[in-house]
Formats: C-alpha cells, structure tokens, sequence
C-alpha cells in the first residue's frame, strides 16, 4: 500500500515520494518496508532503534522519530492505527491459494472443510465439521475433534488432540475509542503457532496477535472453556485449568500451573515452575520461579491460608 | 389457543365463551389477545393497567385482576405459567416459510445451513457450518465466522462479525420448580437483536429472551466465552470483557464497561459510562454514571484499593 | 492385551503365563480380567479387597497386594499407568460397527453426522452439524441444536434439550507427570450418561469419565458456558447456574443449586438440598443438606452477609 494513501487515510501530512508498505508491525519488529505507531508513552523508548519506513505519532512525539522513518503526526495514534489496520487485512478466505495438501494415512471427515494453501500432516484424524482456514497447517499424527475451528495462518504441531468445538486463532479482542465513544476495530493481523504435544479441551478460545504470534509451547496442557489473550506465550508444559483467562500479551515461563477460574491482566510475565490455586488473580509479574500463589489480590499461598483463619476468627468474634 | 383449553390444562376454573389466546406476554407488555401471569407480589402492580386478555394468578391476588381481564386461578401461577409456555413455542425449524433471501454479493459456504424464511443482506460471509435459523436475519457486510448459530427469528445488523462457536438465541434460564423439587421448563418465545457494528468474539452465549427481546445495542464489542442471560439490554459501545456474564434483564447504559471475569446479578440497571474492573460482582443498580468499581461485593475502585492495603497489613502484622 | 507386553512397556519385571487384559479400572471395580493401579497412599484400603488380575504399585506397596493379583512394581505407578492407558483407548470412530439406527418421527438434518454404531430414539430433533460418535445413544424426543458434539459411547436420555455448541464427553483433563516436568495423558476410556428430562445449555462441556461414568441425573437444569468434570454425578433436579465449574470427581445430591461462576475443588460430596450463591468456592465436602452457602472460602451465606458489614465498616473508618 502506498505511503501517500496511508498518509490521506489516517489524516496525516506527508509529501515525499511514493513508497511502498508491505505490513503493519511493533516498533521492536517492523522492517523497512513496514509501518508502526506509538499509542502509548511507555513506546518512546522503542522508537530510536526502530527500522520501521513510517511511523504514526502525535505531535509531541514527532522529534524522536528517527531519521530514516517518515513520521505521520496525528492526534490520535492509536485511533488512526486502527483505521488503518483494516487495509492490512487479509483476506479472510484466499481463494487464489493452491489446494490443500493432506499427508498420507491422514483420516479427514467428509463434513470437514479445509480452505486453500492449508496443510495436514501424516496420520491425523480431522472430524466432523472441523475448518482449517486458508494457510493454516496441521503436524502429523494431530486429532481435531468434531467443529474445532482453525483460522487462516494458524499452525498446529504434531501429536496434538484439540476437544469439540474450540477456536484457534480468533480474533483477539482490540479497539481504539474515540472522545465520542465509539470504538473502531484493530484487525488482528496475526496468528497462533501451537507447538507439539500440546493436548486442548472443549469450547476454549485462543486469539490469534495483533501483530506476530500467540505461542502455545510445547507439552501444554488446556482444559475447557479457556480464555488465551492475544499475544501471549504459554511455556512448555504449562497447565491451564478449565474456565481460566489469560490476558493479552502475558508470557508464562515452563511448567507454570493456573487453577480453575483463575486469571492474569495482560503484559505481565510469570516464572516457570510458579503455581496458581483456583481462583488466583495475577495482576503483577511474578520474577521469582518456584513458588506457590493464591488470592485476588494474590499473595503466597501460605499466606492466604493464614488470611483465611483470621478471616474465620472475625467471622467468629461478632456472632 | 382457546382460552377453555389453556384453563383445562392448567386446572383453572373458566366457564366464559372460546377466546383466541394469540401469545403469552408480560403484564406491561401484553395486548388483548394475549395471556399474562403473576408470578411475585412485586408484578401486582402493573396488573390494574394491563390490556392482557387472561392472567393466570393465585386466589389472594385473583380481585386485583382489572375487569377486562379473566383470571386463571392456580394455586401457583409461575408454575402454570411454565406448562403453558410450551404451548406457544413456535416448532423449531419452520418449513412452511418462503425460501431464504440473500443479498447480492455474500459468499455463503456450501456447508453453512439457511433455513427457510431468513434473510441475509448484501455483501455478507457466511462460513462453513454456520446455522441460521427460521426467520431470522443478517444485515449488509456481516461476516459470520464457522460454527456460529443463530436461532430462529434473531435479527444481527449490518457490518457485525461474530467469531467462531458462538451461539445468538439459544433458550434463556428458564424454570419454574414444584414442591417435590421438580422443574418445568419456560420456553422462550422471545428473541435477541443485535444492531450495527457490534463484534462478538468467539464461544460466547446471548440468551433469547422468555418474552420480547434480549438486545445488543449498536458498538459493543464482546469478548469471548461471556455468557448475556435473557432479557438484558447491552447499552451502545458498551464492553464485555472475557468471561465476564450478564445475568437476565438487566440493562445497562451506553459505553458501560465489564472488566474480565466479572458479572452481574440479574434484573439490575447500571448506569451508562461504569466501568468494572476485572472480577467485579454487581449485586445492586448502579444510579451515577462515570464512575469506576471493582470487588466482590462492589465498592467504588478507589475504596477497593484502600481495602487491598489494608488486607496485605493485616496479613504482616503475624508474619 | 497380554500381561506379558504389559509389564514389557511399563518396564515391569512378570515373568508368569500369558493372560489376556481387557480393560483398566480403578481398585475397587476392577474385575478378574481387568488392569489397576495404585496411585497415591489413600487408596492402599482399597488394594485388599480388589478383583483386579494385575495392580500397578510402587515397591512400597507390592506386599498389600492380593494373592489373587500379580504386582506390577514400577518406580512412579501413576506415569506408568498414564503409559499403558493408551493401549487400551477405543478407536475414536469404529467403522466396524453396524449402521446408526434412527427411530420413528425423529428429525435428523441432512448435515448431521452420526456414527455407526449409535442409536436415537423416537420423536428426536438433531439438528444441523451435530456429531453424535460411535456407539453413543439418544433417547426419545430430545432436541440437540447445532453443532452439539456428543462423543463415542456416551447416553443421553428421552425428553432432553441441548443447546447449541456444547460438548457432551471430551476427555476429562488428566496426565501424569514425570521428573522432567513433562505430561503423558491418561486416556479417558469412560462415558457420560445423562438420564432423562435434562436441559442443557449452550458451550458447554461436561467430560467424559477416566473409567467408569460421569453422571447426569434425571430433570438436572444446567445453563450456558459450564464444566463439568470427570466422574462428577449430578443429583436428580441440580441447577447449575452460567459459567459454574465443576471439577472431578465431585458427587452432588439431589436439587443442589450452583450459583453463576461458582466452583467446587475435585472429590468432594455436597449433600442434598444444598445451594450455593454466585461465586461461592467450595474446597470442603457438605455433610449437612438444606444450608445456604457463599464466598471462597465458603461459608454460611448467613456469615458472609456479616463479614460482608465487617468489611464495609473496615473501609469506612480510614476515609
């Protein structure tokens, strides 16, 4: 897309040449041909060392846009990065893509639908009513359940089992807001890369990024009815028990455990080895690997067990 | 229906003429050929304004019934009610409608199921094993994801996406319990309209309502696996967060917030411009707009984060 | 499966005749021919009066084994039983069985998909995409909406409703885990069986037993977006309100009630008549049946409503 386009879309000033932009990326990721933006104050920092070709900023960031990056000044930033999310959108079922492919001995329901330019490995079985969107690969030996859904450019490993009726690779869940309100979609560019040995139960949801990759590592155990936010890691051999929620861009280390119904806010990172009880609630990194955590707001288990007998006594005291 | 069958089924007394009972309806809502019931001391008083042609009540309230109106008398009319809410139940799937439309320019995949009498509009993508059911419709530039169902006669506006596995219409909570513990099922006979530019992500459930309509009012963006009981209004631009649940009839104001995990109890309204945080638990009406809550029971953000120095205090004092 | 290859995979020392192996169970309903296995220290009761031809144990344990049984000594039983669970997996689609039998009056969509080997009954509605497995069985009149799955060798009752999107047998969450960190998954080779007059709601999930059977009793109400756990039983008239958990092996009586986003921990007995509010966490079994529970940690819904004034009065002497 050009740049003088983007430039007339988003309501910004720009006057130099035509130039090419390939994708939208973060600051950290983009390459030169690609277009990022600065919606929050915590960026800047990215921003010198950036390699991305134009970048959307308002007017008080503008100066620290390095030279070889155009700066486009909006009020807005994240509004209009939003606006302009949607011209980067692929579209949603790619009709000019080869036909699939299916490895040999793979077992494929004749309700199931698998678009163009998707790829299943050797020995899977892929049931009922299953889609596979455009792009979308799945390993060898890998079992999709009757009606899980996989959207376009999500790759699954090999010996993995995904339970009825769970979607990989939605949406995840961004907007800007404007002073009046109302929202406007950021298209979640994206995808989900879940690694082998990775087992998923029924209705669980994990979104595809906004940019780059939701990753679910190897040997990751998911129950039923999981949130995965956008943009998150899970650590090898992490286990999420059923009804937990992950928010977007919260990495895990190896082996971390969250309980049922427990939770994490979004951007946060988590040692390995850190266990959530059930009904935990992480709203700050946890650095310290090892340890055993409980409570909203959360607190060492040992302590929350302490917590709950004062609790008890103070219940007692007044009766 | 006659109204001497709906009172011989229901073991009412009735000796009047036949009279064509059309639909069951609430008090307030009920037209003259329709059939109404009393089913808590907190309705009696919109029995006195009530067009409703038969009202099914118990023997203390049968002299407050207004004079156009029969009283069916029951020894417990929410009960009655529920047996014969089965009778008005339209047949799930109506094959004596007219065949589907679909608007000029929507890809509707071969594997998805229209029924008869449903209508799509233009330039709509409806995707594999997506279910639309009688009579329901889908405005212009809608993109439905796989799986998605809608129930019958449940209205979606134009430029929605709704993710994967979701479910518009399914039955609300509906059932009225003897006294041996039994329950009877409420059908539910309403529907839910979701307006314009609404996004709803992926196994996420919005209830149809028992009577009337269950509404998503234009801008809200829903997350995914968020449970909308019968009955309740999502005010514009309003935010539903992962997992959160809404429970039935409550209404909530323009650009009202739902933080993850969080819920409401039933039949409250919440003030337009709240915010919840994550885990809020509101049990009672939110009067003032603007303001921002969190914690189970509910208290205004800044308390509950007074209240969260205090706990971590009075967990140090016996370290 | 012969002992003999048995003892072979799971590094066992057997040096007796061949016997044929037909199925895993646990202690205490393991028969002449059948595989055990003891895990963990409390059920060593168990291991006197088992039937089981052959019991995995621990060097601690092999002397309490029964002279009836041969003893299986491996380093880590649980891993070890994981291990061998697989072998004894159905296959998830048994082509060999004979054609599914349809009864008279049922309704079946053109793009439902039912397996050999299974049965439905008269009157039935099954709408469109459902997947009913093999050798699974649907009794008289019930509805399933779109895209229910139901697994291989589950039962549902007659006069049943489930909604739309909901899963009925995945696997219930379980895997051993070695020194390493990593998980081996114990093949969950049980059903599910629900008894008659059941409605259950949309998304949700309720697994299939590890052995043995996980329960639905008669007239249960369950809502939307609910788990429900390996081996659980559900009482005859229960209500499980939206977004509740259920996790294994949980026995609940008759008519006890769930509140919205409530839980319970694994292995617990909830006497008859209990209820729970929303949001209650139950970690302890009820003895005592007809109490009003709440809060995590639980308590009388009479305490909480105190603590809930404690906690007010707490926040209010600091403004």
């Amino acid at each position: 897309m050009d740049l003088k386009e983007i430039a007339k879309i988003i309501g910004a000033e720009y006057n130099g040449e035509s130039i090419e932009i390939t994708r939208m990326n973060t600051l950290k990721e983009a390459t030169q041909s690609e277009l990022s933006f600065v919606s929050n104050a915590k960026y800047i920092k990215d921003l010198s060392t950036s390699h991305a070709k134009a970048i959307i900023v308002d007017a008080k960031t503008k100066d620290a846009v390095p030279a070889n990056s155009v700066a486009l000044v909006v009020e807005n930033p994240y509004y209009q990065m939003a606006v302009i999310s949607r011209y980067f959108a692929p579209v949603i079922e790619d009709e000019s893509l080869a036909e699939p492919m299916i490895g040999e001995g793979s077992r494929i329901a004749p309700s199931a639908v698998i678009a163009k330019g998707a790829k299943v490995g050797k020995n899977c079985t892929i049931m009922a009513n299953v889609y596979i969107g455009s792009n979308a690969e799945v390993g060898d030996n890998t079992v999709l359940y009757p009606n899980v859904v996989v959207y376009r450019d999500c790759k699954i490993g090999s010996d993995c089992m995904i339970h009825a009726n769970t979607t990989i690779g939605s949406d995840g869940f961004g907007f800007a807001t404007n002073r009046m309100g109302e929202h406007k979609k950021i298209y979640q560019n994206g995808n989900v890369v879940i690694e082998d040995d990775v087992e998923i139960g029924s209705s669980t949801t994990i979104d595809r990024a906004a940019f780059g990759t939701t990753f679910i590592k190897k040997g990751v155990r998911i129950d039923n009815l999981v949130q995965v936010g956008h943009n998150c890691v899970i650590g090898e051999y992490s286990v999420l028990v059923a009804q937990s929620g992950i928010s977007g861009s919260t990495t895990m280390g190896r082996n971390v455990v969250m309980g049922g119904q427990s939770a994490t806010a979004g951007h946060l990172e988590i040692a390995p080895f850190t266990t959530m009880a059930a009904r935990s609630g992480v709203t700050k990194s946890i650095k310290q690997s090892g340890l055993i955590f409980a409570g909203f707001p959360l607190m060492e288990h040992k302590l929350w067990l302490k917590l709950q007998g004062k609790i008890a006594r103070l219940i007692k005291t007044e009766q």
